[in-house]
């Protein structure tokens, strides 16, 4: 935890008690004293320090102080077809560090449907998922996640407005086409499959909303490999 | 497993007789009948293909046809700081899928010394985890894992020459540096710190040796999604 997210119930004034799972960590490992201050922001807003009042066994208090904007989001969208969820969780984590602020979880042949029925899908699993990401990448803009269970309607009707004015790229394993490019400037789509790969019809309609289909290089990976690679290719700098 | 990986052991000619954990993924996921082909590839050689002769519950037999180059190996050193040994372990998937052929792992005064400790560096697990990179990815050269546990030799003596000729970098969180490039042309070396990053010492230590400090961007990723998204722009097109 380089930051610790804070929301606006948690405050009153500029003081605010933290208890729970912050609090352990806090008490774990950056062991701090009355006196000591921690970076701390504020869900969906600034970032500032907190000068620690109070800290015991139960609970910390601090004074806070926001001051400074979050890190810059990064314009892109994700849209990924729904991984195991054991995976989901540690891609939520990943995606929430490196600054995507839109991930469109979607259904496509080769996800086992019984993925959807998971409980790493609960709002409150995935608002833990993400909120750890932030606390480690120091940032403080929850990621979006949305779900479309149905591939034809999402890929027809919903898509070609998502990527609109966006670099909008398909990754698929081994496709003749070009490597996802290193250089994208400005917003971007990346849709990433299953494992396995989409299937070729649910490539063609990602193609046919206006997507380039482009793959990962001559190795195929993983899912959770592919998105951060990808990614790491298209968010910083 | 997207290619079944053959050592010179299994072979008697131009047959294979596969028993054990590649026999019970082929059986489960890829259902072959006599006369499927499958892909497979020599370790450190060539790629081809093997014709199911027979298969039933306890084995698999396949006459095999080598004929194709593996994927150009990255021509890419990763450093390392010893990271936990769960990371470690999904990180040697990543890596041998990403096509890394030198893994170098360090110590640093914020990896905890029980972790040179963990199963997960006997040769053994190495073998099968790098095993389980390359058939993901359809390669079939083992990339080779050093490790030097002490770190002022290692940087003093070792490093010069192992960054030789290469565009090396050292990653450091919110170093005021310049971000990671992502148009590096030729070879290169990574060095990558652990959850916490280098000490200042350590840091100067890289530098001393040649490597450019860098950041990867605004916000502070963990080992593993640092290490995949690094190469990420570094290992592919």
């Amino acid at each position: 935890m380089n930051l610790i997210l804070l929301s606006k119930e948690d405050l009153t004034g500029a003081r605010v008690v933290i208890t729970g799972r912050r609090h352990k960590h806090i008490l774990e490992f950056l062991k701090p004293v009355a006196g000591s201050q921690l970076c701390v922001g504020l869900v969906n807003g600034k970032i500032g320090l907190g000068r620690v009042i109070a800290i015991d066994g139960r609970s910390v208090e601090m004074e806070v102080l926001f001051y400074k904007d979050p890190p810059r989001p990064v314009p892109g969208t994700l849209i990924i077809a729904m991984p195991r969820p054991l995976v989901f969780n540690r891609l939520l984590g990943h995606i929430a560090a490196l600054g995507i602020k839109k991930i469109i979880l979607i259904h496509s042949k080769r996800v086992e449907k019984s993925y959807w029925k998971s409980p790493v899908l609960k709002e409150e699993n995935i608002k833990t998922q993400l909120t750890l990401g932030l606390e480690q990448a120091k940032d403080t803009i929850m990621p979006e996640v949305l779900r479309r269970m149905k591939f034809k309607p999402f890929a027809e009707d919903e898509l070609p407005g998502i990527i609109k004015g966006t670099n909008a790229f398909i990754a698929h394993p081994e496709s003749p086409a070009d490597v996802l490019p290193r250089c994208v400037k400005g917003a971007f789509t990346l849709a990433i499959g299953p494992e396995g790969g989409f299937l070729p019809d649910e490539v063609l309609a990602f193609e046919r909303a206006g997507c380039k289909c482009v793959n990962l290089g001559a190795r195929i990976l993983r899912v959770e490999t592919a998105v951060v690679a990808a990614l790491g290719r298209m968010t910083y700098g």
